[in-house]
């Protein structure tokens, strides 16, 4: 098996570094390439960051009407080749062939939104400031952005950043996670056909010595970063250091609440989907479910029965549900975790540990997992698990779980499910979460809003995704012009 | 002379600190108060900032409509008592009376656009994402920001951010310059009679120990600063370290380019006001002037005239031009970095070193002072000297003067004077500053504009004054909300 | 009793018309005043439009920031005379000293958002749009701008567009209902002292005349209208015909749902406010009351009780909760269409003819009226009354309502009450009206939102207040700029 | 020759009337089809806003991101069978392929710029306006849109119009000019295969008759219409008087200013562009040439050598500049305003009457024309030739060349060349016109921006294109929202 190949300056090269770590298919542990790792990693990088910086001189200068055209080109080949990539994502992330095609489709639209950037570019002019005395702002590009994404999303969360980093006129080197390169480097395959100029992007395979050359390089001007809350902070601190603009979304310990005027089926199948989905490894999964006032146990009820009829498998059987996790070891993580809930006293209500999948015996599964019981100020109900385990805690009241909400440090999302415009508002208003979701299971903004964790889920201010993206990838410069009327000629 | 007071919940306290640094009259030398430092300071901190959390809990389910009341009653405020704020300004900080009173005009300006927050505060809405869902944003305020002011506008920097931030919704704890803590301490006085809630605004005195405590405080969550270089890296790199968003406004060396198309005498009046404007001290405060193709030494001439007319002397003397830099040290820094001028070949053609003012002997004065010849590749063209000295630079063209414009680090102005479009379009493209003048000589935005620094002279991403300030002083939170159209009560 | 003067130049002149029609106090019968009325008043506004075009010529130069001053201070000076404006209110218009408040409120709260304007009068800026092409917008004023203006808001309705106007750079001709016209005296008196340029707002008396020489003056720019359909049809017409941008908006017949999910006892008091408050002369005033499956009456009982408690009588009276209709005549045309209401067959439970207030035996009172069982494709049903009377119409459901709400022609304002999100969002999606209120009986928009009427209840295209009256009062002036780099002299 | 067919439901279908009028190839005077015109076609478009209305009632349900789709291909037809269309456009209208192919280019960036409508449909939220109440906005569309085409831009103008109007949800009907119906008819082809829902954009051929049954029809709820300055007055006068928002665009007479130290080679070779472009037939087509201070006349010299050096001919011809002007009847009244201006006093320095085409000797063609002299307060100064005919008029001074600009009652353009910053922000900020160009020819706003008439040039308020597009094609619903906490179910 090869070592995967880097894409820099419009090529593909072999890197550097002669360390390699596996790509494995997490439902069969085939290897499916071999990443470059190691200290050498930060030479491509450097090599990358070099002709990006070069892409960059040039493509400042071409007119954003102009920068935008490959843009529409990528969204149709994104839309041609969806199938093969979706099936790319769940080769080398587990998830379902159907949770693949919708997160291709996520990407797309910001593809889409990131066209719209002539509009969004646009910035202001107020004439006559004092007289004779106009003033306006422009947004200019940064220079190279490097981007440095987590497993969980292959095919979505460069998309991002990506498209509108380029719309606005930079450079873009990006730095896939080392467990699901392939997906991005076929969109990269796509993206040699859009007439980008060389440089433009770069795909540099690495760990974390990939990640240090990035933070550290001088001609890197601004990071995106998305994966866990130690490593966001570490990326926040580490940029900011190095004087360089950082937005580091963080994990999460998604709540939701639901009420006893919520339509039942309609919710549960729904919730499950949300803690299940992706096997539970997405930061937007459910995981804390707050029953309120389930005296009869009907929503108890209803959530076991939804989880149990989830089907785990291979994820490119359309047939099944839920895949497995990324790795053998997060695997032992999550059923570890689901040991250490019991020893805080919870029950185990639905087990999913000890899972075997037929045919696919060696794969990371894990059945649904409900956990009932857990002690609201233990240790459990606070970390992210990051696997398809669900808990139930079940409280009295709105405020009871808006107050156990708000005493959690993470805050990507919070959701309600009710029928009561009263109760919505309350929520939406109170709950310290900055993606919010009415009956909604995975309240993931649509690209024309921002993505907007919150606390220990994000460290910046402009988040990504539609105009947010274009405030992050530009810099104000803010023009006062005066021409004195007496120099206006006279003959 | 007595320690001066914190305002602390609503009070005027004493510090817990008993050492102290003396507020010096730059031109006198007279002891004005004495502003508690040490380590104790960091207790005034956590008190201003834990009465800062409560009142912010309040306040920002206050309608934006009535939290924008304060600010049109502080405009007036600070209107009717303009001339004696303006005093304590020059008072302490040493500046002429004409640029006290032009420094706190911004001020108002500034609380004039806060005035705009509940226009400006407004979201995105938009209806059906999808069939039967829609999806909306709000802002939301941080919490306690904190703010550390700059010794060279006492009177207007707070304002850049005081306004917009208690306008979001959020309470505000100020660390003056230990310099000149006066001003401030003026206009907390009069922002008693505002109807703010008590704890909402604190001002808390001290020096690195309070700059640390507020870093390091968990409750504060966004930290405004404006200062040199060195300590605007290290407030963003420790703020970012403890998960704050930052905006942190650094130093400059700021370049003029006069085209020999410009109008003479009207230019060099302007630059003159820029280069010696404060004494030199402001971070738009023009320093390298380049002269391009100045054969006939008309420019150099001009200038030169424009410097000599300037009248140094004591800044509440209403025929004054330039007062004092700030302390003694300073002084001797100015003077020092002249002389390194000379060192590196410059000739001093006017010398504004061993200034004595009659009446005023003890000030820190400075005389206008022009170097020329200064090699571009050396230090001082690169170094800010923050006191009234202009160097002259002649180049032979707009492009050699760009391309030295582009080598420096700083990035916070760049001016030209020229009379023709062209000249005035490339440079404002093509120069690497944040703030472009054109035959303007201080680029200082209006308050609707953001105060927009490049490289080394910001860090963050979001600036001061404007939109800008709202979103800085906001959160975003994403709602996406579906009501099933089954769950319509059919009776 | 003499004739009202004009203002006009910045000065109080008498008119040339010698006609007049007398101003009524609605409970007393009291003449107030006498306006001018008859072909004349067309020269009092021939001279005011060219005084306000003199002033524009040159308010149009002064900065943006200067030209928001006067409105601070006029902020100011209502909130300091507004009790003597609210009690004038009351006397020329009839309704309650509280309702005269709260109207005043509006009025300043368009003033403060006008203050907002050099921030939203800020345009686009576009660089290179081609290479070495920018392009960009500059809102400019329009020249005088006209008002017509309703009796039933004499305070509120011109600071829907004056504020604005002029903070745009437009100069502003008035005029007032000849019923209502002594409280815009009184605040153009107060206009005296806030600085503004002479003529730049006139105030001119008068009745059709003087609205036909609005229309049809070649220097009037841009008119705005509140008033009746029929009228505002009109003036639309009749602007468009002479070239003008028209804002007209006109009368309503509003509906307002009553779930029965909705809190009664809140309910039905808001209600009966929507209804009866203004003497039910407002265009947001809930007319159709439509109670879905009100089987047990109860929803129709808590609103006849709400009705009841409704205290008729003299305006400044502090105990008094609804005062006079405006004038006799108008007094005559309610009974007259309640009457037809029975004759259409309906039933009225609550009966407010004949109603007479002692002490005030000669005012236009009416009592709250109840219609109970109007066809629902009767006349009435569709007819605005503009009086105190609520229309009880029992349907079965939202859809029902809604295929009955839209079938009106007016589209001001529809109401909801429920505690179902669910039912308010499909209403709020549905309703063909401009104005939504859930759980609101006054849908009246904030100043920074358009006041949107649809249908017959408005016709053009940009609404009063806020961003909206920004854009009617500017037009747009878009720069495409070429400054070719050759021309960049070289030297 | 057949009829051609109306777009009316999803399907072509033959007119109901009988009389028809031909379709001309100016240039070979072929009938290149015939259009049916006369009474009857006021049934044909009646069936079509029926249908376009049933669309519109499901359409405006669709999400906006899947009404935007669409869109995408559209762009993608359009470039894709841009040779045949531009063919069509010079086949049928006159103009030389280049020009075709440019006129499709700007058609394809309104179709671009459309594409972000889901961003740019984003209005207000303001959260807590009062305590427990928030407010928003949503942009619904309006209902049937109508658009009535000039003969002049037949591939481009429509587009102004329909990609917005369709992307806000509306329904669309076209009605081309009768004079060149095959470009869009060949548009509308293409269309079918974008996945619309039938009847949604409709295309129905005639004149006069189903110009007023468009305004006339109570279901048309919008027009959007260019043509000359009379008929857009009608067209706005008569769809106000039937209480539907118009944008109506009408004629030109659009002045150029050269100032001395303009660069003549460059200047003069676009200005001739501009002039002689589209063979003057644009309503941003230079017309009045003004030179300032050209004592020498070395400006006039190079005009006249730029004007000698286009070639007429036929369109398809790729070495012609000029094609013919639309009509027989054109070509004769362009040359009586010619022949009006010798009676004025001009000389005809360069005479392009009489021009015969070898090989179209029947072709509607004129030469070049350049009339000098003529006198400032003559009639041709201020009237539209709409055909390639320059007027010299030198000048003294910048201030004259305003003088004479404003008081013209066009307002469509205003150029100036020049090299000083000075003139053209003097230009800029005083020039009476919409669209203003600074060393720019044919200032045509890019997509992203207004299509600016002033005066006589236009009627409404907001214009085309970008985002007045949206604001135009959408009305505002205000929505007020109380949830009182009380209403929060307790359990």
């Amino acid at each position: 098996m090869e070592k995967l190949q880097n894409y820099i300056n419009g090529n593909w090269s072999i890197s550097s570094e002669d360390q390699t770590t596996p790509v494995i298919n997490p439902a069969t542990q085939e290897v499916l390439g071999r990443v470059p790792i190691g200290p050498n990693t930060a030479k491509d990088l450097d090599s990358a960051v070099n002709h990006a910086h070069a892409a960059y001189l040039e493509w400042r200068n071409v007119p954003v009407m102009r920068r935008v055209q490959p843009l529409y080109k990528l969204k149709t080949l994104l839309e041609e080749n969806s199938e093969e990539i979706s099936r790319l994502i769940t080769l080398e992330c587990g998830k379902t062939i159907h949770e693949s095609r919708a997160e291709l489709q996520r990407a797309i639209e910001n593809v889409e939104t990131a066209c719209a950037t002539p509009t969004l570019i646009q910035s202001e002019f107020s004439e006559n400031i004092a007289r004779g005395v106009d003033e306006f702002m422009i947004r200019q590009p940064l220079g190279v952005c490097g981007c440095i994404a987590p497993f969980n999303f292959p095919g979505m969360i460069p998309f991002w950043f990506l498209p509108y980093a380029i719309a606005c006129g930079n450079s873009f080197v990006l730095k896939p996670s080392e467990k699901v390169p392939l997906t991005m480097m076929r969109v990269f395959e796509l993206m040699e056909d859009i007439e980008l100029p060389k440089g433009l992007v770069s795909l540099v395979h690495g760990g974390k010595e990939t990640v240090d050359a990035m933070l550290e390089h001088p001609k890197v001007k601004a990071i995106s970063f998305v994966g866990s809350t130690p490593v966001a902070r570490y990326i926040y601190s580490q940029g900011a250091k190095y004087g360089k603009r950082v937005q580091a979304q963080g994990g999460a310990k998604n709540p939701v609440v639901i009420m006893p005027d919520a339509d039942l089926d309609v919710t549960s199948k729904i919730i499950a989907d949300s803690v299940f989905g992706c096997a539970g490894q997405r930061c937007l999964a459910a995981s804390n479910i707050i029953t309120v006032s389930d005296v009869s146990g009907t929503i108890k009820e209803s959530l076991f029965e939804a989880a149990k009829l989830k089907r785990t498998g291979y994820g490119l059987d359309e047939l099944v549900d839920m895949g497995p996790v990324i790795s053998s070891q997060s695997k032992s993580r999550v059923e570890m975790l689901i040991d250490r809930g019991e020893r805080e006293g919870a029950e185990v209500i639905l087990d999913g540990r000890n899972c075997s999948i037929k045919g696919f015996e060696t794969g990371n599964f894990l059945h649904p997992t409900i956990l009932e019981g857990l002690p609201l100020n233990g240790d459990l109900v606070k970390t992210e698990i990051f696997g398809p385990v669900m808990s139930l805690l079940p409280m009295n009241s709105l405020e009871q779980a808006l107050e156990f909400i708000n005493g959690n440090n993470y805050g990507n999302m919070a959701c309600i499910f009710t029928s009561s415009g009263a109760s919505a508002r309350k929520f939406r208003n109170e709950a310290d979460a900055g993606n919010i979701g009415i009956n909604i299971g995975v309240a993931a903004p649509m690209a024309q809003f921002p993505f907007s964790g919150w606390n220990d889920s994000f460290f910046g201010d402009l988040h990504g995704q539609g105009r947010h993206g274009i405030e992050f990838f530009t810099q104000t410069k803010v023009v006062i012009e005066r021409w004195p009327k007496e120099w206006t000629r006279k003959f």
